[in-house]
């Protein structure tokens, strides 16, 4: 027993959603923005915005009314940064770093959850082995309220267990598939973010390890805004049915018996 | 190919946050109210709550100071309702609508998000068969921030394209368990909510279906609070310290390599 406790780490102190340490004169604060409407950031993220004195964002999360939510602050698109055709993690970790240094308070902006696929933790990590402090305030994932804003649950009592949230960057390996693949049979939801690119690819793949043709499927593009497009269809029809409606990235793909659901 | 299209289905009309019918003098708001950090709301929750006249709320998410953000509103705790030993669905279905027919400014107030396992989409479609205007407000899911709030990311680039959400509220079958093993294998996070019952009796499942005895994981108990409690373990070692240490529900359980990455 005392072995078994040897290899377990418990902490009991509390861990404060700011986790300053005051090493530094500036700080670093990584904000989750949502999935798009302004409404759906949290008041905490309002609250590093005002406070703010240089925020690095992109192109995701809400960003036309960043003047006006931080300012005081001198606003950096790190998507665009001169020189750049498209900007390293590394550059981008680097200038949140030295702002820090020179005295800011740096918001770092992300669309949706910072750990959601989102760089967040490299972020975090460049900030600690440079000693600033930095805390992370987490969003609303796209993942999830994408879908329920198009009417679409991702967990449905006595019909879903369990839903997974997948990066469609990269292709799947065959293991992988299969598991998606179970999940799904089982009722659970599957949802892809970055996905559209591989879309064909990937349903195809999918379907090769046994995922029934008539599955409801849906791509969700400019969710939460008043720009959503939706569309529906069996997963066999879906690349067609995207294509055909001129659908495309950034945009969410959810499949599972959940999109039939849909109101 | 106009057959295929046939069985899709687009809307490419807007489906704004907001979603009244205007069909009744009331309405009802399905807030997600985050994981337990006040600062963790959104504005769209403050501003439902603001303008509320009844709140029907559980010991889920924050609600010390709930009688602030909703001054004008009757608070309802609709987990002790008198003569209920555990409040029925129905019956609080029954309540939004009521009130709602009464006239009331309806805010239902949800821990996390209304779509992750929270019986959100019930709720909406109660109200919807009756009628009367609902609308539903996204919102952060423990499921996500509160590994991050002890510094595990669920995602981390090159370890995870995946995390799964999984009630552990009843048993899973054998190919659930053969899935989620795939995925913590291929790097995967599976995150359990409701699942501290039946701890022991979930990883020895897994574990039977081939999840390795090493494989990192930790439960989470009070996230994103103050009096936040973590402890992490080996797969094989998690039931006996969390004994030890006394944690219980609600709680979060986190299984997968991200869980070494914890800061």
């Amino acid at each position: 027993m005392g072995e078994q406790l040897d290899r377990a780490t418990a902490h009991s102190s509390p861990t404060p959603l700011i986790q300053d340490r005051e090493l530094g004169t500036g700080t670093v604060t990584l904000v989750g923005a949502g999935p798009g409407d302004p409404a759906l950031m949290t008041v905490a993220a309002r609250d590093a915005l005002a406070s703010s004195t240089i925020v690095f964002y992109d192109r995701l999360g809400p960003t036309d009314d960043l003047a006006s939510w931080a300012p005081q602050a001198e606003l950096i698109d790190v998507g665009k940064l001169p020189g750049f055709h498209r900007v390293p993690q590394g550059e981008i970790n680097r200038r949140l770093v030295l702002a820090a240094q020179q005295g800011h308070r740096v918001v770092r902006l992300k669309g949706g959850d910072p750990y959601v696929f989102g760089r967040g933790y490299e972020e975090l990590v460049a900030c600690r082995t440079a000693n600033v402090p930095v805390q992370v305030i987490p969003g609303i994932t796209s993942a999830i309220a994408v879908p329920g804003a198009a009417g679409i649950p991702v967990t449905f009592r006595e019909l879903s267990q369990s839903f997974t949230v997948v990066t469609g960057h990269d292709p799947f390996s065959d293991e992988f598939c299969a598991a998606l693949v179970t999940l799904v049979r089982s009722g659970g939801t599957v949802v892809i973010l970055m996905g559209m690119q591989r879309l064909s690819g990937h349903l195809l793949q999918l379907r090769q390890h046994g995922l029934t043709a008539a599955t409801p499927a849906a791509v969700i593009m400019n969710g939460c805004t008043a720009h959503q497009r939706l569309v529906t269809a069996e997963v066999a029809q879906l690349p067609h049915a995207v294509a055909e409606h001129g659908l495309s990235s950034p945009a969410v793909i959810v499949i599972g018996d959940v999109v039939s659901l849909a109101l």
